[in-house]
């Protein structure tokens, strides 16, 4: 262990911690324990360990979602199918030293980093004497490399330090899929589901607001309208609406119940919205009964 | 981020949090955050986020069995259906100022309240110079209510300050459901299933003393019979006995099993509990079967 | 609560926690506070607490496996079925008191204590003045027992001061089994399944080495083929690879999907593998089909 330092002597004083290791096994544990064992004035903070295993996807727009409320300091993110092939693992700083994020440079960090205003620096954590030795297959590069380095870094050891200085431009980006209009609907997709079922869309609340307030949903063949409301306790026992979530983004909602679940909907899915306002609204997509001539009864 | 104070210059040293935010998303993460880089030095805790979705019962009930073993400090508490709607965020004083406890006025923060001998002070939360500015529909009081005033707390803020004072007899109580006599029996009410399937009564074990130590439950038409036990080693197995549990209260329990599987009941459940002892103990529900009088035999 | 110390006055900095409590239920939490209130310096840092309620075995496995990343400090570990009957509650000193290890003596500590080599002393806790008063049964060891013990010896109680002290020796050993030989073939057992499906076997690497790369699998009547890899991306999509994994030893394994599940197993199952390798890979378990010969076709 290093010798003891006050938490004022320290480059960095929190450590943000997000992957998909669960929390049924002992990892989460043996990284906050490897940390401390180096940097033992250091605040570990956990963000969430339940990202659907191997889901990079996932573990990016999480990691995005907080990045606004995170503690300035260092953030390990490990959601790592290619741990063990030739993916690179990464140091990336931001806001000229402010925060540096580290882990697989597999597009996992990429959202976070150009929400905060993208990297200032970026370095390959090629510099072993900052691990620990593997004991068995390079497998869990969590402990034996992201933790050690951010614990190096929060003592004050210089991001260069850590590995060869690499072209930030050159990191994987993050896939972000972006709202397209279609024929007058606006086609979106399904970014996350929270617990209580809120269904949050690649939209913000400004694209909705110059197409109307009332719409039809269009889900892999099924239909249901939807209105926007701006709160839960606005949207009609059983109905789903469209409120602006607590991240300023669109998301089909319920009352008290799980939108996602109501309509059979998951991360991934594409949602296509024709607004029922105005013009649209005369003509909705029942076709109409004509009364009054004789002969154009019957399915028309 | 507020000027470094060490842990000494702190009013308050531990933020005890509870919700039923769940760990699946980054919520926990993200309100440590907040509190965090308001009050860099204080100790967040986590007593549990798994309280079902909107269980605002079961939420009192996990505070108010956690209230005597919580460190002095803020309580952060928050199972809050009525989010957005007009009920009330509160702050709520004990102790003449030892804790504070935060959350909806829903009744969640009721029980404990009452457990630790009642509010002292009240105010909602109505200062919004307390608060994060919400960035899209007001959802997500956690982040940007409760815990940016929970941490403000921390570091000395005075309660009236946090907004309007009210009479702490206006506050939402708490419904305890109260286990009542019925002609000789006692009616109970399961109030918790743990993790281990022992189902906690809302009945003292004195009020099971002045009735017997041997019962029959009835549970919402099936029977089964239970007798009271120091341990769950004394539960001969394959049965269900009545131990009184860590909290002081009667509970349904297993040797090493399910009592609540086995029985199939949970939270809300009523129980009825008739004495077999004494008089009753002679009229086994069980015909009784009698030797030596021909004539009597057959399915008796 | 005791009077405040600093960091630097403890004898002890950090209490590791592992339990078969959940996240469920305010358990773990409630210990965290009990703690925290006697010696408020003290970091808890948790290992996991989703071992299966009443898995010694796992627990033990678990422990051991974070055993030689883990702060120097105090270890509680709580799998206890049997609580409230006569089992013991010890603490174990390791190392000369760089560490002590508290809990229940029914084999779960034993297995990380053996791996740091031995205990140096260990003693009973009988002295009650350590405990909480318990409030009903003595059923939350965890909170009445382990936690303030925990606590007291981070403030320097002598472990001598906390019982009788007793004989390492006389602890109860871990059950940890030994894969034999048998017929040219290894016959092993799953010690435990990741969430990533991984299954860890009782086996090192060189046990292998000896023997061969490529295996036939014989589980519970059903047979697969598996040869040893480096890493996950070197075991063909769909195919099951023996990997040394990150605590050294051998586990099936499949790229990006659970072995576990493909082959049907869990921890306690047994794996029977047999070499195909050199003379056995000239004989496939196939029988193979001999061309040019009348009369024996059909199936042979």
């Amino acid at each position: 262990m290093s010798e003891r330092l006050s938490v004022d002597d320290l480059r960095y004083h929190t450590v943000s911690f997000l992957s998909d290791y669960g929390r049924g096994d002992e990892f989460v544990g043996v990284v906050h324990s490897v940390i401390r064992a180096i940097c033992p004035a250091v605040t570990v903070l956990d963000l969430t360990h339940d990202i659907p295993p191997y889901d990079v996807r996932a573990g990016g727009l999480a990691l995005a979602r907080s990045a606004q409320y995170l503690c300035p300091g260092v953030v390990v993110a490990v959601v790592d199918p290619g741990v063990g092939s030739s993916r690179r693992a990464v140091a990336v700083e931001v806001g000229e030293g402010q925060s540096v994020l580290v882990g697989p440079d597999n597009g996992l960090l990429a959202p976070a980093v150009a929400l905060v205003g993208g990297a200032t620096r970026a370095v390959a954590l090629t510099n072993l004497d900052y691990h620990l030795p593997p004991m068995g297959g390079p497998l869990f590069d969590g402990r034996d490399v992201f933790a050690p380095v951010a614990a190096h870094l929060c003592l004050g050891v210089p991001l260069e330090e850590l590995g060869e200085e690499i072209d930030p431009a050159g990191l994987l980006p993050g896939v972000m899929p972006i709202a397209r209009e279609e024929d007058g609907s606006l086609v979106a997709e399904v970014l996350w589901v929270d617990r209580y079922g809120n269904a949050q869309l690649n939209v913000a609340p400004d694209e909705l607001d110059a197409v109307g307030t009332h719409f039809e949903l269009h889900l892999s063949g099924r239909r249901h309208s939807a209105r926007r409301a701006r709160h839960f306790a606005e949207i009609t026992p059983g109905a789903v609406g469209l409120v602006t979530d607590s991240y300023g983004l669109v998301a089909l909602a319920a009352d008290r119940a799980s939108a996602a679940e109501d309509l059979g909907i998951g991360p991934g899915d594409e949602v296509r919205l024709t607004p029922l306002d105005g013009d649209a609204a005369d003509a909705p997509p029942e076709i109409p009964v004509r009364l009054g001539r004789a002969g154009t009864g019957g399915p028309a």
